[in-house]
This record gives C-alpha cells, sequence and structure tokens, in this order.
C-alpha cells in the first residue's frame, strides 16, 4: 500500500533563491520540488508538496494529513519562532513528523534561535543546506518502516 | 429587542472531537453549536456561531461584532497565546467578552498556560469542557441585563 | 444519595460589600450564602458553606471534605497567590474543585495575576461577579453527574 | 474629637530584646509600647497596640481599623514578603498606614529587601531602630491633620 | 524616472477614526490614504498604498516591493511585537524601510512596547499621529535620493 | 542532664499515610511519633512531637525550643517554601536544626522544589521516607555531644 | 505670537561629524544648527540650540523650557538609557517633546537599544540621519498647533 | 561641642512646588530649607544645606562631610536609581546617613522604585511628605546621641 | 547474599582535612573511609570506597555500580553543581543512589547551592559534617532492605 | 583522495543498548560502529570511530581532525550542555562537522534542551535514533563534494 | 617621535588612601601620578594624569586624546557601571586604551562585579592594587609598539 | 629562598598559533613557555610550566602547588566559564593567584565572557595578547613581595 508524505513549507519560502542566498543557496523552491519527488518516489511516498504564507492553510493542510494519517516533512519558517495554532495541529498527529530547516537555527540570532515546534517533531535537522529535505524523507522512510 | 450573540472559535476548534478526545472529549464542534443555539435561544439573544483557522477572519468578526454592538463569547484556542491582533480587536469593543477555554489552561504546560486575551475578557471560563460553552452565554446574559 | 459541596472562602471576603464595591459589589457574603444555597438545594447538594480568614482553617475544612468525598468550590482570594499548604490541601481530593474569582484576576496587576492554586483546580471561572458562584455550583453538578 | 490609631506587629516581634540583639537592639515590645503611648497620647490619639504571629489576627485587627476609620502604623515583620491577606486588608483603608521597620530591609539580603506591603502605604520608615516607633506616629499625625 | 512606495498598513487599521479615538484619532484610513498621496506625489513616487487583518497578504506584498525594488513605509500594527515571517520579508529587501506608529508605543504597556519590526527598518517614527505618515514619505524620500 | 528535642511537623502532615501514598508512604503520623520517640529515647533526648497546620503555632514551638535551648527536627511540609515568619523563628536559636523531608524535594515540580528553610538548618535529610526523621534525629543527637 | 522651541543634543555630539562618520554621517553639530535654523524660521519658532556632556546643564536647560513653555526636541545620545535626572526634568514640561536619534538605535546592540527617556516623549524619530532634526521640528510644529 | 550635619538634595529638586505638586506638595525647597534650619538649631546641629543637580556636586560635599564626620540627610532624587559614584561616597562615610524621599517610591512606577543608595543608609524615611525631613533629622540626630 | 555498595568521592575531597578545615573539618578521606567500612561491614554491605578529580573516572565506576547491582553513596563535590556526564550515568542504576554533603550546600552561596546531581539521587543528605556519609550509608541500607 | 571522517562520541555513550532502551533503542555502539563504517565505505570516506568518557580525549582526539582536515560527526552527549573545552576545539575546525544525538533533544526536560555545541556545528540531526548516524555521515559527504 | 598617554581617573579617586584602606591600600592619588610619571617616562610616554568626579570631564579629556591620538589608561571607577556617554566616547579612539581596577572587580558585590567599559578596552587589569597603573602603562606600551 | 612560581594552560592551549591566529596571535605555546622562563628567571621565581586539556591534571597540579605553597599563574581557557572543581582547587590556596586570559574575554561573545574563576583570583589581566603572561607574573612577583 502506498504511504502518504505531506511537505510543507511555511512563509517566505516562495523566495528561496532570491533572498539571501549567502544564506539560503540558491536552489529554488521548484528544483526543492524536484528533489523532493525524486527521493519519495523512489522510497514509494505518495508526497504533497506545498507552501504557504498564510498560518491557517499550513493548518489545514495538516488537518488533511491527519485525515490521510501521511507522515509529514515540515519547514516551518518564520512560524517556528510562535505558531501556538501549527503547533496544536501537529500534536494532533500518530504519524512522524520531520522539522527541517535550511540553516543551522541553532547558531542564528536570539529571535530565530528556538523552534517552538520542535517539541512536536520526532526528528529535527537544521543546517544541511536544501540536501536535508533528502535527509527528512529518508528520516520519515524510517519512522514509518 | 434582541441582543447580539458572537460564538467565535480558534483554530484547530474544527477538529474537535477528533483531537486528543482524553483531553478536549468527544463532542463536535456541531455538537457545541447545537448547544449555544439551544440556550442562546432561551435567553432571547440573536446568536451567530463560527470558527475559523485564520487570523484575520476572527479580527474581521470582532470588527462586525464592534459594528453590531455584540457580546462576544471567545474560545481565541491557539490565537490565546500570542495574537496582538486579536488582543487589539477584542479592546475596541464596548459590550461584555467571555473567553472560554475548554481545559483549564492554567493546569497545562508553559506554552499554553498564560492567555494574552484574557486582560481584555471580562469572564473567563476554563477546564469546564464543552459544558463552559452553556456557562460561558448565561455569564454574558447576566453581564448584558 | 445526597452529594457533598463544600464552598470555601479565604481572607477578606468576610468584608464582601464593604471592600472596594467598585471592584467586588455590593452583595454580601450573607447574600452569596442564600444564593448558594439556593443553587446548591435545586442540584440536591447538601452544601457547607464557610468562611475563613485563616489558613489553617482552610486546610482543615478541605480535610473534612477530603474525608466525606464532597466536592470543592473554592474562592481562595488571598491564598492563591502563594498558599502552598492549600495547593497541597487540595492536591489530595479526588472529587472536583472548582476555584471561582468574582474580579477577572488575569487581567489585574502582576501580584494579583497568577493562581498557584489553579492547577490544583478542574475548572477555573473568573471575572463573573458573585453570579460566578452559581456558575461554580452547576460545573461543579456536571463533574460530580 | 478623639481619633483613633492602631500600632501593629507582625511575627516574632514579641521576642524583641532577645531576638538577634546586635541587629534589632535591648528594648523589649513592652518597651515599645510604652513609648507609642506616651507619644500618641500628647498627640492626642487613642492607641491600640498588639502583636500576633498568626496572619488572620492581623488581617481581623485591619478589619476593626476599617470599621473605626482609624491610622494604621504596622511593623508587618515576617508578612511584609508575601503576604497578600495583609495587603488585600490594607487596601480596604481610606485612613493614612504607616510602615515601620526596625532594620533597613533595602539593606539587608534578598528575601529580607522589598516589601509587598509597601505598594498601599502612604509613608515607610526603616532603619531608625525602636525610635523609629516615634517617628511613625509623628508621620500619621501628620497626614491625619 | 518614478520611483516606487509601499505604504503598508497591518490588523485593525481599517478601523481607524472609530477604535479608541482618544488614543488613535479621529482621521480614517482613507484619510490617511489621501495624504500620503497627495505628500509622495510633491515627491514623485508612484505609490501603492493598502491595509491587510492577513499576515500573509503583507508578506506577499512586500515579496512585490521586493522585486519592483520599492521604499516601504509600514505602519505594522498589531503584527510589530511578534511576526516572524513579517521580519523576515522586510530582510530580504535592499530599498529603504521606514516604520510608522500612530501612537508612542515607547511610552505604552510591556505588550505594545517593543516592535520586533524595528530591527529590520533604517528609520522609525512614533507618536506624531497620523501626520507621521507624512514624515515617514519625507524620510524615505531622503534615503532614496 | 537531659536534653530536649522539639520533633516539629508542618501542614497537612496530619494526613500522612491517607494523603498520596504512593509518594509519602502508609505509615501516619502515629507511628512516626512512637519511631522517634524509641529512637530519642535510646539516645536520652526528652522529646516533644506535635503537628500543625497553623504558621502561627509552629512560629511559637520554636520560641519555646528558644526559651529551652531544644534542638529541633523540623518537617516544614508546605511552610518551606514561603514562610518567612518560620524561618526568622529559626533564625533565633543556637541549638542545632535539622530539617527533614519525606520525599526528594530537589526531584520535584518547581512549586515543591526550593527550601526557603534550609538556608537556616545545619542538616538537610530528604527523600529518605519516614525512616528519615530516625536519620534526622541522630544527626542532632551528634550535633549536641 | 512667536512660539519657543529647545533643539537640545546631549554628550559626546559636540564630535559629530568625526566621531564614527560611517554610522553618523559627516554633518557637524554646525550643519545641524544651520539646517535647525532655517527649518525652524519657516515655521515661526524662536529657537535655542545647544549641546553639552554634562547632566546637569541639559537638566537646567530643561527647567528654562519649562519656564518659557517652550516645545523640545532632545536628542539624548548616552543619556537615552539611564539618566534619571533628564527623564523628571522632562517630565515636568507640558508642551510636546521630540525625542530624536540619528541612528536608529532599535537595530543597534542590547546597551544602546532601548531608550529610557521615550516614555516621556509624545515623538520618537530614530534613524532618518541629521534629517530627522527636520522631521522632528516638523512634527513639534504639528504638535503645538 | 557643636555636630555638623549635611543636608543634601538631588537633581529637580530646585523645582520643587512647580514640579508636579499633586505629587510633591506645593512647598518650595527654600521652604523646606527653613523648616530643616528650624528643627537642625533645635537639635544643636550646625547644618549646611545645598541643591545641585550635577552629580559631581553632590559626590563632592560628601567628601566635605566625609572630612568633617559630619551625619547626612540626603534626598538624592534621581540620582537614587543607578549612581554608583554617589553610592561609592557615601560608603566612605563613618557619621550615620539618612536617606529620605518625599514619595513612597515603593509605591511608584518600576524606574523609581527601587533605591540604590538605601544599601549605605542607616535609616531610610520615604513618603512623609516633605515633612519627611524633620523625621529624618530627629533619626539622625538620635543616631548621633 | 552480601550487597555491594559503591562509596564514590569527587574532585578535591583528597584534600579533605586540609583544605579549609573551619569549613570541612579535621578529619581526612582516610577517617572517612575507616569510619565508612565500619558501618558498612556492620550492615553487611561489601564496600567499594574512591575518589576521582577525573570526571569520566566518577562515570566509569558508576558504570561498574550498574552491572553490578550496587547501591551508590556519592559526594559529587565539585562536579554536583554542572556534569551531565554523571548525572546521566546515575540516571542508569535502578539501585538507591544516596547523595552527600559535607557542608549545608543550600546556605551556601549561588555558586555552590544547587546540586543538578539532586534529580537523579533518592536521598540528600547536607550540613552534617563527615559523619553524614554514616547517615547515608544507614540510608542506603534502609533503601535495599 | 580519500577523505577523512571522524565519528566521536560523548560520555556513557558506550553503555547503548543497556541505559533506558525505552528511550535510545537496544542497537549497542558496536552496531553503530559496524553501520557508520559501511556507509562511510560506501561513500568512500576513511572513518575514525571512538568513544570516550572524558574530556579531554575528546578534545584531543578534535585536535587530531583538526590535523587532518577531517570531517567530524559528533555526539557529543553529556558534553553538549556545557563543555566549553569541547565547544571551543570545534571552532578551530574548518571541515565541517555535523551535530548528532539519538533523542530529540529539543522535546526533553530543561537540563539535557539546549546544546551549546550546536553553535559550532554546520548540521544537526536530532531524534532519528541511531539512524541519525547514517543521515549525519550523508550530509557530511554533502557538505565535502 | 614622543608618544601621548592620558591617565583617567574617576569619581572618588581623589579620595585614594582614605577610603575602606583594607580594600583599595594607603598609597594615595599622588603616589599612583609619582608612579606613573616614573614609568611612562622610562618608556618615553608624554603623560596626563587627570582625576575627576565629573562625566563631563571624563568625557571632553577623552575628546582630547582622540584629538591627539593618545593612548588612554582609565580607572573608571563609578562610571565603570553604567556610563553610556564614557563608553561612546571611548568608542571614538583608534589608540589603545587599558582599563584598570584597582581590586579584583569580578569578585566584588553585585553593583560591582561587570564593567560596561571593558567591551571598548583592548587590556583589562583587575586586583594587582595600584601596582596595577603600572602593569597597565606597560601594556600600553607594548600595544602601541 | 627560592620563591615557586606555577603557570598553567588550559584546555587547547596546546593549539595556539594554529588556533584563530587573527584572535590568539601566533606565538604557541612554547614560545610563551620561553617568555616566561626568562622573566621568572629574572624574578628569581623557580618556575614550572605546563598545559593540559584534562580539568584534573590542572586540579592536581593546584593540588601540588598548595603544597609546596607556589604563586599560581593560570589561563584557565575552556575551564573559566563554569569548572566548579577549579575554582574550588584554587580556593584552597592562601599564595597569590593571577588570572590571564589572552584575549579580552568581557568584550566576547556572551558564551566566553564571564569567568567563574575570577572569583578566587587575586589580579585578572586579559586582552593583552601573550604579552599578559609577562604581566601576570610581574604581578605575581608584586604580590609576593
Amino acid at each position: 500500500m502506498t504511504r502518504k508524505l505531506y511537505v510543507l513549507n511555511g512563509p517566505n519560502l516562495d523566495m528561496l533563491g532570491q533572498r539571501e542566498p549567502e544564506l539560503y543557496g540558491s536552489a529554488t523552491l521548484d528544483d526543492v520540488r524536484t528533489d523532493c519527488e525524486r527521493v519519495a518516489g523512489e522510497l514509494d511516498f505518495d508526497v504533497f508538496f506545498a507552501q504557504s504564507n498564510a498560518e491557517h492553510q499550513i493548518v489545514e493542510w495538516l488537518h488533511d494529513a491527519y485525515r490521510e494519517n501521511a507522515a509529514v516533512v515540515i519547514n516551518p519558517a518564520g512560524f517556528s519562532f510562535g505558531s501556538v495554532p501549527v503547533l496544536d495541529a501537529l500534536l494532533m498527529l500518530d504519524a512522524p513528523i520531520v522539522e527541517i530547516h535550511i540553516t543551522n537555527i541553532h547558531a542564528r540570532d536570539a529571535a530565530h534561535q528556538h523552534s517552538l515546534i520542535s517539541s512536536a517533531a520526532r526528528t529535527v535537522i537544521a543546517g544541511a543546506g536544501v540536501f536535508g529535505y533528502e535527509l527528512a524523507i529518508r528520516a520519515a522512510d524510517r519512522l514509518t518502516s
């Protein structure tokens, strides 16, 4: 039976590749999508890949993931640091959650250092660049095997 | 003259009955709506009952309540803990505001313990389960008599 | 079988109606007792209503409640903010505890804002004036049904 | 018309003269009472002088002072640092309140440095030894003239 | 060549003139728009003026400003105090950013005192009432000359 | 010459054996008294064993201990965490003070973790169950030899 | 009737143009004086422009402003962050106060981030360079019209 | 032998009687000087009364007091809250120091609540209005007798 | 069957008797060893007594204790206040752990006041001098009976 | 040319598989070594795999890694939370550092929540169980390609 | 070419030798001046040695040092702990700054423990007594060679 | 009689000259040793110079210094910020202790800013580069004369 995987991306990630490339790299979100679909395909995941700047959209996709019992890879971006609605939505899920950050947030300034979301995640990967998405999907695969 | 009452519900409450039922109970939001409409009817309130995962939607319903001079019963859920826009919208109202939480947030973990919203409310009810909605409407009735 | 209910009131509540009436209202504690006995009677509670300025008296009434397996409605007043003995006595009880405050303590100054007692309560009602006692008894009724 | 004055003393002050005399001096509480009655007499105050180790006793004497509209000189001693019941009782009074400490609490260790009671007092006198009682009564006289 | 200017307004500003007029004044947001268009016209700015209660809408207008290399005058209102997505979107811009608050937020209560957004702004103007918009546009003009 | 020993017990300890037995064990306070009297007898102490829920009672027993120059074994229970009157009374004593807690308070929740009383004690014993009383008396014996 | 305006400058501003020009720009304080006198003249202000490194001098000029009921534009520089005497002197004034900082202090290091003075100001302008003085005078004009 | 007494007054006290009279009263500093000279004369003190807005002037007067072994009554005003130089100068003195505040600083806002100076004082008197100067001189008399 | 007991001593305890004898007493670690072996013998413990200044040595002895299922009496000395490796090693053990400090660390300066280790211990004994070792072994005996 | 990789393991990891298996799993450190050598071999890394309970040993292996310009995968375990020597040694390296934790430390208790080491790492992986080592090596491979 | 050196001394240092000699020693500031001139002479410094109790005087001497490109040895005394004007003046200098304290401020009470000034200094010497001045001048010599 | 001097160096200092030379300079620890031996020889010190990455080694060298009554110059490096064992060992010594840091730690990031060790030192020298060792030995010489 095919397993479902949601790969969700938070605010400003639609600007990936343009925004501070010395920090985030030059790959765009479309490049990331292509990579994720390739890796997910190899691992027999049926993948849903999306981005939104709206908190309620992320919350509702997580409700969908709950209904489909899908694993979730999430880059919460700016919602990492204070969004209780996203945290509450994640706490509903039984399937594994992998949180991914492109940069090593633990080494950044105080306002970007502590992710509230991490308390709901099973695995957290930070600072591996966009390659972190591939690592995250492999971790989700292992956690659902 | 019929009095207006808004019963507003914040993020993830559309999942009520499915989400952590050992914590929130098995009643759904439709069950809550039915109960609220019954009690409000007995007390001659003209009730508007709604839920949204979007902060701006809650803000705009509060603007409507302001224009209609309606009393407000609000379960801010995940917006309790950091939403200044919702707080600012509540501060505009002259009619009474009753804040309700299904669980006793004061006994939960640190991230769910202190509601920023409470400083704008007249009455706060927490931990009576969904029966708290009935208590909240009775309190609103008393405050507008 | 008749159920037991303790309605306990902490320090300075013997001055109710005289003390800062713009904040606490003009009803006296005797008015509150009459209301409580009426509502409790309707709900078939055998009610014990009392007030004390002494912490040890509150503690010992809670020991009595423990022995009678009574539900407790408590307005801890000045003991809300630092009395570990009252907290410890409440933690012994299996029957439901409803904490009630006449004013919305969450909107007051820092020294009156956070109740230590709330972590032991099932339901917390604040800011509904003395009408809050009626709501509290109704909540206790529901929790023991 | 004779004015009323309450001079109230908190816990452990019954041991004055025996307890750490290098810090509190060798005068006993009876010596203090004699001095206070002399000064109050000169200023035409009808004085009530008392000490208790029990918080509820202090609270109830303050209720009496409230009923008689008496000025209050209070050495809260160990109740200075955390007694919300005493603070709440003081907040009821319209007549002036003078807080007195035998030692300069502002120069002591952290746990004895900040009096919660001071926010309800009009005048605070600390570190003048037992002579501070005389100064406090003179201040109360001036505030009620 | 005509320069672009975005004047962006955060949540609840659509109620300007109605909401707490003793604090915010009686001018409406339409009055502000008229003023801004007049001043911007004098200084040869091509102006885009808008308001939203939705965080994602503000974020996306900032993405547009990024693409057009526009200067930004922003009144973040309730997003000032905790919106990392708005902060991150502002950090992308090279063109100057002027933050404006109608009231002097530095003199208000703790929850409205420190703007997270200010660390991304070049100029901050607070407490000049709606006249602050004119000052902000003049500052943006100077910074882009 | 027979030495005096006070064994004092704070609030809620009269419920020992009934209150949370999985935490405090099933021995009652009478069992503890019997044990203490046996051990104290072996060591030639003249023992006074008492319990009170009232802070002022504990304070006054400590005044008695001061007058008799008695050693003190004290389980302050709920007074450990904020009672400055008890702390001040202990600071008067020259004879040794041994503080005892049945559970290891250092490993409990934040509200039960730090004893204010310990700064006045010579020896502190926590987490040895009711056997800790015997250890405490042996420590007091050694400190007064 | 001509209105009075004080433009006051705090410590180290006599070195403007020499001190860290990449941060403060190359204009000297004499250039600023010329600009201020021009703008103030256009707006019919009778202007007093001065600088001092001495706190007491600033305090005494503010006393003069109080006596003349003058509006005040002040760049408190190093006095922003801890001078209670300057704050107290400002609190005496009824006429409007505009605080100006050449740089955006809100985006600087912790020691230069929060101005104590701002709680006494009506308007705060930061980060517009020396052009901020012109904006500040225009704001003072509007506030006294 | 005549004893020396310094009565020193900190910044903004030259404006006494004009500055916020509802808070500080209508007496001027000259009225205070007259009162102090009368009381000091009765008690055979040779009094030096002065005020300065300059920290270094207060420091140097304290050096003079040190050389003359004079008692000091000081109203540090705005220097109470952060002046280490004044604190260090006071720490040199062997003669008694009495700190006086016209208002009860312990009941004011956070920035005016804790006097750093108090750790060097023997006696602290706050909130007795300008009558506090008389009480302070009487305390200094008692401490030097 | 003989039970095993580890008595482990942390850094600088090899200097016992020489180091600050007014604080730690004049007994040497060899005196302590002799006492411990005598008491352990009476109670039928097979005792291993050791000291090390090296964190890894303590960790490895705890691994040995884990393998032998031995009870542990530990004076962590300077490792009390920040050694997570020692804490983690203790958390592995099922057999009881008794923590002992020669002085009352709770009454010392801030850097020596809170033992991180205590959260893993069953019993904590502080301030009984070297006699505390005997008390600790008796506690371990009781906990393993 | 073969690249060097150090896989370093901190204190207590020699007990892996025995220590709290419900938290850390049942794989031993030898199992981890076998896995790491297999993955490293596939990616053409010359791997050095080691564990120590001694801080100085970890520091010296990091000096070796510095000399060989090796990439480092490190599970600092108990050294994560306070070892500045390990942090300083890591800061010397130019080659990439990947930090790995078997559990999600961000969701654990306060003492195990914040890794000091992370500020020196390029990539951080937490909560993927021992499979995290494989992910870490793949990340190191990508960072050195 | 002769190099310039400023040796500047802050408030209360004019009392050196008289003030708390058990802490600061018995040498006077004139003794220090003589020593400094001797050492500076040996090292071919043209020395300016001065003391002031006035913050503005120190600031202006630092402006002079800036104009002469002089090295600075500064004992900021009471200005160490909160003077942003002195800090800002030091930040202007390119020549090296050596901060000196007679006592080891790092081992004193909280109010004298952290020097704000140190963030601008190249070298900090504390606790070597007045001999520290000689060490400081030697350090300045090395830094300007 | 020849005096003894220990010059002790903490973790990572064996890499001096290689590690971040732009921060620590290019001199190696052997260069430092040569310099120290030369200066110590001139001052008739019998010098022991050593480095270790192991905390216990530093502790034991300090025990040796205690036995020989040697003065100590210590660069605690990474042990500055949290090693209570090193602090306790230093507290045993009667002979003077000089702490030296190559960089000015007071101006670095938070994790490297506050030395715990300084409370035990007589003299602290930071930020004079490796020349600080010479200054430190001269200070030790003066303190033992």
